[in-house]
């Protein structure tokens, strides 16, 4: 498996000025994202305060920050991590499409307000996962529960049904879909505790309880500290430095994630900052393994 | 005398954007540097790394800040800042054509290696000071040394001689005036040591030592700490938290001023943070008055 040099989450302002930071210092990057920067790019209005574009529209700051990149060479790897594992020399990267090695990580995810349900975090791996797609192979003849969040899930739901017995599907968003055959949708239920309970997953939600061999929780941010095992946080943000250092060696975090303001020139900032901190950790690691 | 809100000091990137930010926060801001923003922004070559404004040249990235800028009604107020005092509630800005008030103040002055003489800091004040110009009425009949290091010092020596019995005059640069008079000019001295001795003001050099009521250090940079006693510094540095906080309640410092990496966008970034910190600090105190 090729392993890049530095491997960047997320194309808003944070993630993007690493990845060209990064390029700049002739480092091979991977940067995994939506192809078309953060929705707070593209959809902003009119912005007042990124010195040297004023008073412009987030659809023309998103067009200038991705030309940018593209420009420099920077391809977007279209996808989403689930997980990040330190592997000592190297970080293992565990996407929805494949996964990828990288000796250095930047996590430019952006902020997330979201809490983990009771029970969440306890019954990770075991029971409770984020990828439907993933961990399909394990489901035949099984039964899962999806906690979903949009209807890109929809498609997620129906790979899954091609193996799992039953799959029951409770959207958290406004369903349209056409859901059918051993998917049963539930609509309007809201998620309270999980518990594992004689090797079940068991969902107890505002009506019903639903039991399951697994759950799968769709949410379209996934919590730091869940990101990557470990992480040290400091509230709902990733403890840095000024150097943007996280508390694991070799991953660096920058933009909303690490903290207020959110704001985007902060965030490229930051980004910048992260990039060159990773390009010195790569020099360290080079001279150690020599 | 008008008290600003915010006074920002140096119009490279980190001071441009903390004006900006300030005065989309709708306060009132006092911007005091060059006009054509700092020569390192604008004798720059081609800037790659600077996200939104890919291979552009320093001129056309000074031009883009500058258009900023002035667009949102800021005005660049042409002086050089000598000192900064902090007087409890708002802070006393020392300029060389004149002061200033504000109630909190950011610190964007860029990065000096310059380090003073043995002698300089102790005698700051007392025989040791940065503007002749301003000192120039308390130099009647007496004597002078002006350690001079680009021609813009030669009127202000000249200046000085109007009032002053004998100046000597000892340029640190490639000196083509014609001072004459009562200027005495010395060439190809190395400044040593300063010290006071019976009052006086004793320069040692490589070859003369020179005596007189008082000695000017005309440096284009001034450290830190010598523009705004008490500062904290952490080495060549103004020490500061990630919300830009120096030790002084009020005042803040942002870009180069604050620590590698020197980037462009690290110093913005930081200018934004640091205006949207003192935005803050006045809300606080606006409270803590009423
Ligand atoms: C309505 C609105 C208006 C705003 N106006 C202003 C303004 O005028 N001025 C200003 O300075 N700021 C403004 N902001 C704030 C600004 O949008 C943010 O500070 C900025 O976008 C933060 O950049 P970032 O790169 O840290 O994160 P984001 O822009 O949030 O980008 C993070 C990206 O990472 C992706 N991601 C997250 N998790 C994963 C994963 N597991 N795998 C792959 N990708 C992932 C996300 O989908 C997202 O695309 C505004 C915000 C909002 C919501
Ligand atoms: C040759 C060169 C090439 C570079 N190339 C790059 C690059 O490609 N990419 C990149 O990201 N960075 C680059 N940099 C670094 C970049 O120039 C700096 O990081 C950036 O300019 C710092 O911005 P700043 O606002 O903190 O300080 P500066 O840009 O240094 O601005 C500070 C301003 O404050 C003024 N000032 C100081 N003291 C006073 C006072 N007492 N009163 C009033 N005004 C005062 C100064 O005169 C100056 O104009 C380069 C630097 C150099 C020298």
């Amino acid at each position: 498996m090729e392993r890049y040099d530095i491997a960047v989450i997320g194309t808003g302002p944070a993630g993007l000025e690493a990845a060209i930071t990064a390029k700049v210092r002739n480092k091979s990057v991977l940067l995994i994202g939506g192809k078309g920067s953060s929705d707070k790019v593209s959809k902003a209005h009119t912005i007042q305060n990124y010195l040297g574009l004023p008073d412009v529209a987030g659809a023309d700051m998103a067009k200038a920050f991705l030309d940018h990149a593209t420009g420099m060479g920077i391809e977007i790897t279209e996808d989403k991590v689930n997980a990040v594992y330190s592997m000592g020399q190297y970080f293992a990267i565990q996407c929805h499409n494949g996964d990828y090695e990288a000796s250095s990580v930047i996590i430019a995810a952006g902020m997330t307000t979201m809490k983990p349900f009771p029970g969440e975090m306890e019954n990770l791996g075991r029971g409770v996962s984020y990828c439907a797609t993933c961990d399909a192979a394990l489901y035949k003849g099984k039964t899962a529960i999806i906690l979903a969040y949009s209807e890109e899930d929809e498609p997620e739901a129906e790979f899954l049904a091609e193996r799992a017995d039953t799959v029951y599907y409770l959207p958290q968003y406004e369903y349209n879909g056409n859901l059918s055959g051993n998917i049963k949708v539930t609509c309007d239920v809201k998620p309270g505790t999980i518990e594992m309970k004689d090797g079940a997953a068991v969902l107890t939600t505002d009506g019903d309880i639903f039991s399951a061999d697994g759950i799968f929780i769709l949410r379209q941010q996934i919590a730091p500290s869940q990101l990557v095992p470990g992480l040290k946080m400091d509230g709902n943000h990733v403890e840095v430095d000024r150097q943007m250092n996280t508390n694991i060696k070799g991953l660096f975090a920058c933009g909303d994630i690490t903290g207020t303001p959110y704001q985007y020139i902060k965030a490229a900032g930051e980004g910048n900052v992260a990039a060159l901190s990773a390009v010195s950790y790569l020099n360290e690691l080079k001279k150690a393994q020599n």
